[in-house]
């Protein structure tokens, strides 16, 4: 059809993770939390149902004040967006101009070349080297046309992780008219301890973009909360691109609920510490390749067709994610699940493969 | 800040009605349903609250599959957006190339001029006539560049409204390649008999896109779910520009149900009715300039500055909006209330007049 931007025309189709429709399976396909969400966040949204009719806060104000307080910045240093994906949006929208450049590391969340290519940007593509983002051959990629990065840390779906040291070597070398955006959408399970602290690396340069979303360790992914943390400078023309009402009323109401509900973030991460070991041991006495992970999910490499595996997984009643669409058509993401969850997968693997 | 995307500088900043913070004002200035959401949709919510841990469905087939029947289309005639805010935004993004022209009509909704600025498209302006959309002058306002055509039916912040002869006559008229957007976001309050048909005007013309929101008549303006009625020839450039999961999952789940919640329908339409009428009634006695309305609120001419006026009159407990940002500096949008609301709402006009 003529009448379709260039742009649009060139754009691949998302492949989600696969909800199964039977209410017996589980789904370890989409990193979502396997408590299910937050059950403060979830009183909070029943309690603002009722007022469904109003519109969103434009500003999300209460949201917004609330992080503030937990990472100790102000308020103007934060964007909420529907999910952390429409953030990457309003983060194109705002910076990048036709045919600017935006380097992305192969084998990544999908969305960051989708968000470059829907304003006509040019996607620069550099190779993971042994399964971690190679910063150097990112830093070579810069070009006079370059005006983003995107970096994910922990990285999916391999699960490494970019150490602050690294990171920030990295960082002092980016030109400062380049905005480099770390998307950490799975920082809260990192426990290394050279894992960055995004607020620090805020405060050495100002040309960072941290996304965060509720979607994961929150356990909120059905209620598109995310945010970004980065200077006010930085977060102002984000604001002005945003749609007005861009976030849910209840889910605004929802996610700060999350934020103080410490017993579930507990809960989460010390499920996340076994559930890792648990599967580490079962994929150990497999035989089978994996990459240790700084998430809530594990990457293994199980060299036969990854599809066709899930899709047999599937009729068995277990939903992972097949890495083809990653670009790794040998190897699966599984989500950490609950201790039942993930014997359930480890049964059915070891049946299968 | 030399960062930003040129057309992003540009941009207004957007003007919302204002919510008052003091629970026992009344808020008359977002055209909200003055009774609350729609009880089937608030309980579907509830329902679906607890799996608020899972991905959205990306294609929301569901509530596609619903609104579907409704209307005897297919589903892939329908595209689900963040509000129909979103599906702006997805609809510039589709189709407006850099520097091509949409028409939109003065004083009318400001997100139309928004989304075509967000594109680096050129906004091209056509005055009302009478308080009217002009189609005789948008027809005029073609170019070989011209894209894209905003109408609104009815007219938000007039009330007047597009008789479907005028508004076929028009269409016949636009070229194919012109696609014409008809957001009729206030459509089902209109209760005149010439007033169109959304589902007959698709069967004529190719070229257009109606507009839909549970905002107002469902009375979820805070779940941001809007809808879009179109060939799928067009519905399928606007599912690729979209955000994978761009709406919220109870979202969803309350959008179908309000959809069957006859009663509470059928209530806000008699509504809707008798406060027209009691605030006809009262601008009447009070000598005032108003026009007649096919949505749920009124354009009353004040002849005195509507920014303090409204201010005053928040002061007091009741939201109005002021129509200056819509370039009518001295006119007052009122949403029609429940009885008891407009009963306010004219007492504290007679008091401040």
């Amino acid at each position: 059809m003529g009448l379709i931007r260039k742009a649009v025309s060139q754009l691949k189709d998302y492949v989600p993770g696969k909800t199964p429709s039977d209410p017996k399976a589980i789904k370890l396909a989409s990193n979502e939390n396997p408590f299910g969400p937050s059950p403060k966040a979830i009183d909070a949204l029943k309690k603002a149902a009722d007022r469904s009719q109003v519109y969103p806060d434009q500003q999300a104000r209460s949201l917004r004040e609330e992080l503030a307080k937990a990472f100790g910045l102000t308020a103007d240093s934060i964007v909420i967006g529907n999910g952390s994906d429409e953030i990457m949006l309003m983060i194109t929208t705002a910076f990048l101009s036709a045919d600017e450049e935006a380097v992305i590391c192969q084998n990544s969340f999908s969305l960051y070349e989708f968000v470059t290519r829907l304003l006509d940007g040019r996607p620069v593509f550099v190779p993971l080297k042994n399964n971690r983002q190679d910063l150097a051959a990112v830093a070579a990629a810069i070009t006079a046309k370059t005006k983003l990065i995107f970096l994910t840390n922990p990285h999916n779906p391999t699960g490494t992780y970019l150490p602050v040291t690294e990171l920030a070597a990295f960082l002092s070398k980016v030109p400062k008219e380049i905005i480099v955006v770390i998307d950490e959408a799975y920082a809260e399970f990192a426990s290394s301890a050279d894992f960055p602290k995004s607020v620090e690396l805020l405060k050495l340069f100002a040309n960072v973009i941290v996304l965060r979303t509720f979607s994961k360790y929150y356990g909120l992914a059905g209620l598109r909360v995310g945010y970004a943390l980065a200077r006010p400078e930085i977060i102002a023309p984000l604001l002005k691109t945003k749609l007005p009402f861009n976030v849910n009323r209840p889910a605004q109401a929802a996610a700060e609920a999350a934020l103080g509900d410490k017993r579930f973030l507990e809960k989460t991460l010390k499920n996340n510490g076994e559930g890792k070991n648990q599967l580490y041991s079962a994929f150990d006495s497999l035989g089978l390749e994996y990459i240790k992970t700084e998430a809530n999910f594990i990457f293994v490499n199980i060299k036969k067709p990854a599809t066709a595996f899930c899709q047999e997984m599937m009729s068995r009643g277990v939903s992972i994610r097949p890495l083809t669409s990653f670009g790794f058509p040998e190897a699966i993401r599984v989500s950490i699940g609950t201790k039942d969850q993930n014997n359930r997968f480890i049964a059915l693997l070891k049946a299968l493969l």
